[in-house]
């Protein structure tokens, strides 16, 4: 959405990289686990790789290579996730029962979108830019949804009683957390959202002031040896320190404690992508809902914070992007010194911000437009990213946004007041 | 939450005038009304004079009367509507299966405790101003039961295949409506929230500053012809125009049309509190969700306000603010004059501004604080004042608030841009 | 549906002592509790009131009266229960809405419909047959709703907390019941069906052979008190003594014991028509489902009886039909006496019979074929007759029938071996 | 069940061959195909193989090898079908989510299980009479699974836009079915149940007599051509002809005609094992519910035979026993000659009888009690057999028994009157 495009080969090396990684992230995977979907929320790791293709397939072969030969054309309707402009999408939560295509099937549908893809990128064309703006939508999409897949796979396995590792990476458990201290910000009429050079969503935009009273943020995430007091005391049975909508959210599900955690034989267990594993103290916790995170905050006797301020301090004191750049990291860490401020790199941040468009925000024309505009309600705003955020996603501006009722993904919070 | 209090025969006059009304709005009810439930977001009559008379009996009776003796210790729990501090509340969509209490029992029970008020305001007390500050609370928060009842018994009514009338009162059509204007606001760092002597809720507060990108606002409200134009033109059959919630919303309730629509033998018919009559369409539309609110704006290309802009405009042009003060006026009129921009006294106007805390709100301690504070999720914010909405609640800070896909107020909107 | 038909005058005089009675059973209810409906099962006394008429008013007074004009003509489709025959019928989860017709409307409707037919039984009339026969199904129609009118306000009560009785009758407890001893039968090829003279409904015909083993029966109802013992002996967390739906079925409504017993503070309470009473011991334990009673036949050893089986004793000692016949009893009592074995006058029994067609069963032609035959399927028969049936309906052939997992009705059972 | 057991030569070979056909049977399928589950109704293939495995495990090899070590303990939970006697089964509704164990470890499951139990066979045992009747009864029971298996895969594949086939066997269409003639039968005092050598399911005991009246049955079943003219004559439409619960069922699941039909373009189409095929108007109907075939029935001016008149006419005109004896044949064939009465190797065929006991049925001690008696309600009884049903298990007293809803498996009728 930037006019600063990359050069040809730049371009061309990012598609490269970003989708052998897809296919490399769930190498490790047995077929059986490629089409396996325990929620309508989650999707398996076989339409992850399908729907990626289908995204450049739709949004670049079909108009811009002529006589572009599609694999197969049910696909359009099968692995299109949401876009109305295009049809009718197969239901979501019906995805798990694609056992055809095969895992094969939808390789050799990657490869065929790959060499088209690379043929359109490799001359020149009257509509150079449309398709490189496009090309690093579509690059920034499929990382969205390398994340997604970690996330998705570890709620799926999650729901099999004999909690399957994803990895045999090593694991350790971390040192003792530094006591929380509070960074001080000033406020103002201060300036939000995306304005240097390089891609951003369009969610991002435009530009714009807010004023902002004074504040004070957290130096650092919310551990799980906190939240563990927060449950100890008694927190998922006092509807006072609930939202309304959290506590009957609670009450329909029955929640105890964050996703993944688990008490067994009096052992304070938690799955993670390495298999069950002692609840570490020292790390962030992570898996909870917005409500959670809100009843947490509110125990505390402080508050989240907005986007504007989380933003605003970022840029101040977060420090440069970092996300998941190995396979190796897929759990969040404590923080790796007294400087490190976790604003990247463990989890996604709850604010109490609902997500809306910025004043003056403009969705693309046509299908791509539905990208994001169409979420604008009901969702709350995330910010920072998690151990499986690409760098490329961890900056000051991006937002993300989830149900407050959701919780699979790697989801914090960092206090306020 | 104001210091500033009336005096005790103001206040008196006060509570005798709001309780009297409560009795006398639903006088010509059969019986058999009063214990109607349509759905679980609605209540029967019955409950709302049982509940009004709950609060004052549970927050200032009991506190404050030493010795008051209920007239019936079970009504704790059955008339408290969602204060959790107070113990299990009686299920909500239960309230119609409660025949008993019998009306008559009701009535004996306002009676109850309007003498024990009486007695309690009528005399010197150590913590006066507490029991004005309550009372006063409780006044307001009667009034809006009132209008909630206008608005759940419609629904209730509207159940029925005979579409009873509610009321008998004269009804006319009404002459053309203007064509739309636009009036233009500079905006800039702007003062919102409630600064001013009197009653607010503690949702209005503080007040606080924000930023406002330069605005229009429409000079009325949509009317029911130019909707009519929008459900012609696919409306209801065009996923693009709609945010993805609000058309999950459309397609698994099945809405054509705004609630209370009805076509019938080629008659384009609305259901009011007058019975079934022919739509008018000069009229504003109302019963609309907040989705169709805002797939109506999207249509016409533009949009909804923010609550910080319809505030501010409505100080600079909303007039006096204007509510129901006879019964006469059950349904919103079309503008009165050239000058009419119905800021008040027709319907509420959707925002898009999700529902949620201003910097520094602080609710106030006990079961008290229940009041609008836990519900600052997933609602998004009305503004203005219905035909039947009291005057003393018509006011620039006052904040409405109901999830997007409700539809049983006496909602319609306006647009801006 | 027999050759041998009443006199004007006998047909007359039942005619109106069923009419008034419907009105008489109910009168001591205040006006709130004829439209209450706890859940879609039972109906309001109102409804029950209005489709008797309609009854009447369909299937006698359009077809044979010249000239009738209905009082409303919406009151067909409000008031038809499920004769797809005659127009979509209103749903049936909605009866508790109609607040409209009033009651005052509904008594009225009740009058209009006995003036007419009154004028219709009074004269002569060509098919003076049919219409004989179509009242006397008319009458014991309104009979048999007449018993659900008390089974259904009992359970619609029991939703209210505060437990409101229906009744002020005298109310005492009962002494010791006898031991249960079993009563042997040979068996053989044996008559089964109503083959007598007077009024029987369709699905007892025609009457047909049947082969049946030697078994027995017990003497009497099972007791509260053995019931009891079932319960304490884990009976309701066994799933060995459940059938597989009857199971999934208690797992999924938390059942505890039977409908309308209750334990509070100790005390073993039942919920009867006279308000909330201690647990009688020596009553028959009644509100079970068929489930319930299967189980509690596995957990003694035995089975429940089949309908062949249960008619054949009942016509060798069953004594004479026995039902209510005033407003007096309206509980099932203890066996009056060593000879009384409570075949009719105390609880409806559950078979173990699937609710089917004779061989050669016809319904008869048109809507009114609708009465009983499509019923048969997934539903178990129950026989004999309860303290609220009418002592015209207990006989040997009668089939009462109920899905297995009902239990609002006062079924209790016989043990067979 | 029977006391003559045959020789061990005998039992191992009929081990083999039936373990052996679990196997193959889906050979040919991809391993995304093991772990598809479309309904709750309908388990993988994969799960098939497992559970199969554990009834052998946990009937056989715990009470019987001493020292048996099992593969997995967890897998007594994870494939434990409904036997409560065992412990808590894993949810039926999940078993799709069982990625792991992948269909390798399942089938080293497989051959675990089958070397123990090759053993435990091949050796003198002092309960060998136990042993042989129990190795008898997994062997029938994985024969059941193996129809299962066809018509689960068929109902998931389905589910796939894509419409897969699971098999390319040749197809042809067939020729003109013949007109329908009845056969007559006299009835009288008859003898019904399993009274010969060799196994047979605790269901079909004890042999018992039943009267029946004279009846006729059709001479063949009913075909494509037939259903689809009952479908042309509104038969989805007209409520008259459906039982209430049927036509609930109708109403709420939208059916227009038997499960797997598809019109597409103007296409008469019929999803089969070979994946969509022309629907042959002279095979026979199948895929229906029992509603739809009492429906049928019922327009017909017949009804649906008993089970009592099904088995008689098998004993007299039902011809030997025929099944699936070639994986060449998974669709049902028309008739194969004038003579040929299709009693077996066709379709299951609904009866109007419920499934109940009969008289003087016990179900076996322990937990393989549950095998069929605890679904003795609800249920309808099916007899005869499919073209992938065993030949061992086509026989005149087998009792299939499904809810009067389903219809996924190979499902038609037989007329009667």
């Amino acid at each position: 959405m930037s006019p600063e495009l990359p050069g040809r080969e730049t371009l061309i090396a990012a598609y490269r990289l970003t989708r052998d990684r897809s296919v490399t992230d769930c190498a490790s995977l047995p077929v059986e686990d490629y089409a396996l979907q325990a929620e309508a929320f989650v999707s398996p790791p076989k339409w992850h790789l399908a729907h990626t293709s289908w995204f450049f397939e739709t949004f670049l072969l079909k108009p811009f290579t002529p006589g572009y030969r599609p694999l197969n054309e049910r696909y359009e309707a099968l692995f299109n996730s949401y876009y109305n402009g295009i049809g009718e999408p197969y239901p979501r939560d019906r995805r798990g029962l694609l056992s055809r295509p095969t895992l094969e099937q939808v390789l050799a549908y990657r490869q065929h979108v790959d060499a088209a893809m690379l043929d359109l990128l490799a001359v020149a064309h009257e509509r150079a830019e449309d398709i490189a703006q496009r090309t690093i939508l579509g690059i920034e999409h499929e990382r969205q949804h390398q994340e997604l897949m970690f996330t998705d796979i570890k709620y799926s396995l999650a729901a099999n009683p004999l909690y399957p590792a994803f990895t045999d990476s090593p694991w350790a458990s971390e040192g003792p957390v530094r006591a929380l201290r509070w960074d001080h910000f000033a406020g103002g009429l201060v300036t939000m959202g995306f304005g240097g050079a390089g891609f951003c969503f369009d969610n991002e935009l435009p530009e714009h002031r807010v004023f902002l009273p004074p504040f004070e943020l957290a130096d650092r995430l919310v551990s799980n040896g906190e939240y563990q007091a927060f449950v100890h005391d008694g927190g998922y049975a006092r509807p006072e320190l609930w939202l309304a909508d959290g506590w009957a959210q609670r009450q329909q599900a029955g929640w105890e404690g964050p996703q993944h955690w688990l008490d067994r034989d009096g052992q304070a267990l938690e799955y993670t992508l390495n298999g069950l594993r002692p609840r570490d103290p020292n790390r962030p916790v992570c898996h909870l809902s917005g409500y959670e995170a809100d009843a947490f905050a509110r125990w505390s006797g402080v508050r989240l914070p907005t986007e504007g301020e989380w933003e605003y301090a970022a840029r101040e004191l977060g420090g440069p992007p970092r996300g998941r750049d190995t396979r190796a990291l897929l759990h969040p860490p404590a923080p790796a010194s007294a400087q490190d401020r976790q604003y990247y790199g463990a989890c996604w941040q709850w604010t109490q911000s609902a997500y809306s468009a910025y004043p003056g925000f403009r969705p693309a024309p046509g299908a791509i437009g539905e990208y994001n505009g169409k979420f604008m309600s009901n969702q709350w705003v995330l910010r920072g990213g998690s151990c499986v955020t690409w760098s490329s996603q961890a900056r000051p501006s991006y937002r993300n946004f989830f149900y407050p009722r959701d919780r699979w993904q790697f989801s914090g919070l960092r206090l306020a007041r």
